[in-house]
């Protein structure tokens, strides 16, 4: 019988971009910001699985304070399945984590790894190269899947796609960095470029080697997570370990490195949500380009978005004149207005709550 | 012993363009949108003629069903002062019967009709103005208060000033409509035009004159109120005469038609509030001319007002990025997002508000 794929949800964001939406104890993947309104984005990731992977087999790494917030909108998740890291550093030392605690149990595992937090539009084109991809990895490549890209995004890296090794996969021939627009346009022009959009998938036991010969300080953790955890006291372990790990992206550690990585190139509508512009792209819009909540009187205004997250929505009123191209974001104790073009400064609106202490709050 | 001055308040405002916080059942008048934040222009309009008017000869003409929230917010004023008109009919039919009850009681008193929900900066030379004009009155002369212009407005109506009367006096030579720009500009280099600021001051009998003479139906049908008033009947003849009466201002009525009209001049910070635009100029503002709730974080944002008056305003932050000289209000049940160069267009929606029969509500 072939191992189970198990599947491990990166659910570490802060999210700073959807503020006064996503707070420190509510980020970004707790929140439906696209698609159905009534879904987060975490539960959306692991609903669009069914058929590939059982929900037993799903494992969530979170940062400590949000495990119970996350739980909360993943009642199929084992509770034991949530993996708290008692500081976040980066991806890492997480996937590693991750991969080691499911190798105790299946050490041949074949391991999944899927952010939390983005949108798939096509979710059947997406499932068909989910499985390509496990099959891959079956085979002991370090897959990763690569977008095609549809605009020269800056915000994105990208992965040059290398020799054909099979139908439809490729070897990865070089991670790139977020590109310049000029950079970026090449990119796109000769189609030999897609968007790493951060899903891993691999056997256990090779990342497991590839961490120890490209990452040794963290194999080396690993080694002492696991003989605590064979002795009942991985917490302590893993609370004096995390902390002296170096933070830093699983890309950058192995995949830029290691032999035998493949690349399964995907179309199917995958967006990162990546700030409130995106909610309005996504959005149900009127034909003046808004979107609005029911029954919001709108003169001469056009490509707004607002959203009320407050409990009085239902009854509230919204009326816009001679607005356009404006996020209005409500929640019970915030406001943040902001010009679509400016949505990345919601960072800084973070960070001046930050300076004054109030962000634990706000 | 000199006749009391009696003042009539007309408090009649429907209050458009201070939605939402102006609704049909809590008009401009009745909330604190210039000067202290706490005192209701009405209270203020009142409160300022301390030492020239005693409280019981204060009377506040509105509409029936204002009634009860204008008496709310003025203690001061006797419950059988308040004159409820049974329909709107613009200023003439209201100072008509305001003035008549007025007479019923003391025929030789003298009338100071001041609009409810205007601005004064300067109170100790609007008191000085007012003496002026209500002796001016006490001599037979219908008086008014010309504001001295200081800048070409369109928006109001202007008074020529005629041959001098006495120390700061003058007759007016006429009554002029809002004026396009150029003649506006006209008005202010020519330095003859004052603006009509809706202040009249006169003996109660020599307006009934003016009123049967100008406008016989009015003066007709105060003769049939009157006859009622004395049989005990006042109500029901207010209710079947006051519809059949012509809706019709006392300036084009009486005050552009009679003779031995007066105007005194005056400067002493006058504002009639006419839009969410001067409750910017009039607010206290920051470096970057934003009027803001404490505590908003303003990040590249200038002449903005943001106007919380929602029960939760105090717990609330707001968070401006990258927007410039926008209009945002917020009730309970209503927000507001408009530019300040189109804030006249909020009566677009209250309009549309009152073709969904949602005006009642909001």
């Amino acid at each position: 019988m072939q191992p189970h794929v198990q599947v491990v949800i990166l659910a570490g964001g802060s999210g700073t971009r959807f503020w006064p939406a996503s707070r420190r104890r509510m980020p970004k993947q707790l929140l439906p910001l696209a698609g159905s309104p009534n879904e987060p984005l975490i539960a959306a990731t692991i609903r669009r699985l069914a058929g590939l992977v059982r929900p037993e087999d799903v494992w969530v790494a979170t940062s400590a304070d949000l495990v119970d917030a996350t739980a909360a909108v993943l009642p199929s998740v084992p509770r034991a399945h949530f993996l708290a890291e008692p500081v976040a550093r980066n991806t890492a030392p997480c996937i590693g984590w991750a991969s080691a605690t499911i190798a105790r149990a299946d050490p041949d595992a074949i391991v999944a790894v899927l952010p939390a937090d983005h949108f798939i539009g096509d979710e059947v084109a997406f499932r068909g190269v989910v499985a390509r991809a496990i099959d891959v990895a079956r085979d002991g490549w370090l897959t990763t899947i690569g977008i095609v890209p549809t605009r020269p995004d800056t915000g994105y890296g990208y992965i040059e796609v290398g020799a054909p090794i099979a139908e439809g996969v490729n070897t990865a021939a070089r991670f790139v960095e977020k590109p310049s627009p000029k950079v970026a346009e090449a990119f796109v022009a000769g189609g030999r470029h897609l968007w790493n959009a951060g899903m891993f998938f691999f056997r256990a036991n090779v990342m497991r080697a590839a961490i120890a010969k490209h990452l040794p300080a963290l194999g080396a953790a690993l080694e002492r997570i696991d003989a605590a955890a064979a002795s009942g006291s991985e917490p302590s372990a893993l609370a004096e370990v995390f902390p002296a790990l170096p933070s830093i992206s699983i890309d950058h550690a192995v995949m830029e490195k290691a032999e035998r990585i493949a690349v399964v190139p995907g179309s199917f509508g995958w967006n990162d949500v990546g700030s409130w512009e995106v909610t309005w792209e996504m959005a149900v819009r009127d034909a003046q380009g808004n979107a609005l909540p029911e029954g919001t009187v709108a003169i001469d205004a056009t490509g707004n978005l607002v959203r009320d997250l407050t409990q009085g929505a239902a009854g509230k009123r919204w009326a816009l004149v001679g607005v356009h191209d404006l996020v209005v974001v409500e929640t019970d104790d915030a406001v943040l207005v902001v010009p679509r073009s400016c949505v990345q400064d919601v960072r800084a609106v973070v960070a001046v709550l930050g300076k004054r202490g109030e962000v634990g709050e706000l």
